[in-house]
C-alpha cells in the first residue's frame, strides 16, 4: 500500500447556500420543521426564495464544508461533486479550490442549475434548510475516479448523497474502491429525516462498509431506532471501528472498540449552527489522519465547529491553523 | 406639491459583492491601493477572483446599500439600477425587494453579466474594492422614470455613477426631474479616487444641483483640493444646503447654513468597513425625511454604520428598527 496523496476525499452534493435570518413564524407559515433539511423542486425553491429575507450566498454542501474546513486546518483534501456551468457553479468551484481543495469534477453542461440550499436561521441559531438539488442529481458512478479514491486515506461520504438516486451507486462504488485500496470509509448521517428516509440502506451500509461514523444524537437514535443516546451509541460501537457522536452543547462522545472518550464543547456565541457537524468531522479527521489520539481529534472537531457556528455560513471565516496551534 | 410616495429614491450601480479576507501582502502582490475602489474589466475580474480566498456573496452597490438600510430602518424606498438577467442579477433583485425596496428597473437582456465587486477585507477592517461594472454601464437616461423621481422626497445618487459614461446623463436627468418637482437631491462622493477622476464634473454638480452632500474626510478634501478637513467643510457649507461629513472613528460633522453639529460615532468592533458610509447616509436620510433634528439624523447614521461594520458585508444583519428604538 502506497502512502496516500490525500488525507481526505469528500464526496457530496455540491451546493451553494443562501443564508437568511427568519423568525419562528416564518417557519410555521411555510410548514418548515425547524432544524431539518427538506428537498424542494425548482418551483418551490423559487417560491421560498421570493418569500425569504435578503440572503448571504456562500458555498456549502455537507461534505464540501467538511473538505473546506479540513483544508483550512492543513489537511490534503480532494472533493467530488456536481455543479452546473453557471454563476453559482463558478462560485462553488472558486471557493473550494481557493481554500486548497483539489476539485476535478467536470460541471454539468446545459442541464439543471447548480444546487441551492435556502437556509433560514432563527434567533436561537438553529438552521432550517430547503434544498433544490439541481445539478447534484446528475452525480453518478461515472464521476467516481477510483484512482483518486485509492489515493485518499479516508473517503468521506455525506448521508445526503442517499437522496439523489444515482448518487447511491456512486456512494457504493467509492466505498468499494476505498476498501479495495486498503483505505477507510467515513460516513456522516447528515440529518435525522434523511436517516428516516433511507434507514435500511443506511443500516446495511454502516454495518458492512463504514469504518468511521459521524452522527448527532437525533441521527444515531433514529438510525438504530433506540430511545436513548446510550443504547444507540452502543449499537454504533458494534457496527463501526470509530463512532464520533456529537451532542450539541454537551460536546461529543467518541467510541472505538471498548474505548470511550468524552470531549467537551468549545464555548462560543452561537449565531448560526449551519455546518457545525461538518466542521466537527473536518477537525476530527484532520487529527485522525495525522495520527493524533482520539481526545485530540475530538478537541480539533470542537474548535472547528465553534468557529463556524459563531458567524453566518458554514465555511470558516478566521484562520483555523492559528486557532488549533498548540492543540495536541 | 403632493406628498411624496417615497422618502428616498436611490440611483446607483447595481452590484453583487464578493467579500473575502486578505492580508496586506495580497493587496501589494496585486497592486491594490488599500481602501480604494478601482474599475476592472471582466478578464481582470476573473484573474483577481481566481487568486482570491473563498468569498461570501451579498448584494451591494453604494446606493443599493443605502436603500436597503433605509428600508430596514422603516423608510419608504425605491431604487433604480441595472442588473443582467442572470443568477447574480436575481440575487440582487431578490435582496433589495425582500428588504422592502421598490425596484422597477428591467434587467439587461443578453448583454454583459451583473456587476461584481471583489472586496478584499484586511485584518484592520479596511476594504479594497475591484469592480467589474458589467450590466451597470447600460444604465442610461431611459432608465430614469421622472414620475418616480418626482414621487420621492430625496433622490440619492452615488458618485460612482460618474464612472459608467451613460450614467452621468441619467444622473443629470434625475437631478433635474427632482428639482422640477420641488424635491431634494442628495449625492454621496463615494471614493476619493472617484472624486479625482471626475473632480470638475463633481464640483459643477455639487455647486449647482446638490442639496445634501455626503462625503468622508478624504473625499471632501479631494473635492475642494484643500489640505484640511475644516477648510473643505467650509467650502461644502457654501455649496450645499446640508453637508454630512464622516470622519471614521472621529464621528461625523453636519453643516447646515451657519449651523454645525458634531456627532459621536457609536463604538463597535470593526470587522469590515464596507458600506459604512452608505449606511450612515441611510440613517441620516431616514431621520431627515422624517423631520428629525440634525443631531438625531447624525445619531441614526452612526447607529446604522456601526451595525454594518460589525460583520462582513454591507447590508444589515440585525433588526435595525430595534436598534434605533427610542432614538430621537
Amino acid at each position: 500500500m502506497t502512502a496516500p496523496t490525500y488525507d481526505i476525499l469528500g464526496i457530496g452534493n455540491a451546493i451553494v447556500d443562501v443564508v437568511a435570518r427568519a423568525d419562528d413564524q416564518f417557519l410555521s407559515r411555510h410548514d418548515m420543521h425547524k432544524g431539518a433539511m427538506i428537498l424542494v423542486d425548482e418551483a418551490a425553491a423559487e417560491a421560498i426564495y421570493a418569500a425569504m429575507p435578503p440572503g448571504l450566498e456562500a458555498s456549502g454542501g455537507s461534505a464540501g464544508n467538511t473538505c473546506a474546513v479540513a483544508a483550512a486546518l492543513g489537511s490534503r483534501v480532494a472533493y467530488i461533486g456536481k455543479v452546473a456551468d453557471d454563476q453559482l457553479g463558478r462560485v462553488f468551484r472558486h471557493d473550494i479550490q481557493a481554500i486548497g481543495v483539489h476539485f476535478p469534477s467536470a460541471p454539468l453542461l446545459g442541464g439543471a442549475p447548480t444546487a441551492r440550499c435556502l437556509i433560514l436561521v432563527t434567533p436561537d441559531g438553529q438552521r432550517t434548510m430547503n434544498t433544490f438539488l439541481g445539478a447534484c442529481v446528475h452525480l453518478d458512478e461515472s464521476d467516481i475516479d477510483t484512482a483518486l479514491v485509492a489515493s485518499a486515506a479516508v473517503t468521506y461520504l455525506e448521508g445526503y448523497l442517499f437522496d439523489p438516486p444515482a448518487a447511491q451507486a456512486a456512494f457504493r462504488k467509492a466505498a468499494a474502491a476505498a476498501h479495495a485500496a486498503g483505505r477507510q470509509v467515513a460516513l456522516s448521517l447528515s440529518d435525522a429525516f434523511c436517516v428516516d428516509r433511507h434507514r435500511s440502506a443506511f443500516r446495511d451500509l454502516v454495518a458492512g462498509h463504514v469504518d468511521i461514523l459521524f452522527a448527532n444524537e437525533t441521527e444515531i437514535t433514529s438510525l438504530y431506532e433506540e430511545n436513548t443516546f446510550e443504547a444507540a451509541a452502543e449499537a454504533a460501537r458494534r457496527d463501526v471501528a470509530i463512532a464520533a457522536l456529537t451532542r450539541s452543547e454537551a460536546g461529543s462522545v467518541i467510541l472505538r472498540g471498548s474505548e470511550t472518550v468524552e470531549v467537551a464543547p468549545k464555548p462560543t456565541q452561537v449565531i448560526d449552527t449551519t455546518g457545525a457537524g461538518d466542521a466537527y468531522a473536518a477537525g476530527f479527521l484532520h487529527g485522525l489522519t495525522a495520527g493524533k489520539p482520539l481526545p485530540v481529534c475530538g478537541r480539533l472537531g470542537s474548535i472547528a465547529a465553534a468557529e463556524v457556528i459563531s458567524h453566518y455560513g458554514a465555511r470558516p471565516e478566521t484562520d483555523l491553523k492559528q486557532l488549533i496551534a498548540g492543540v495536541g
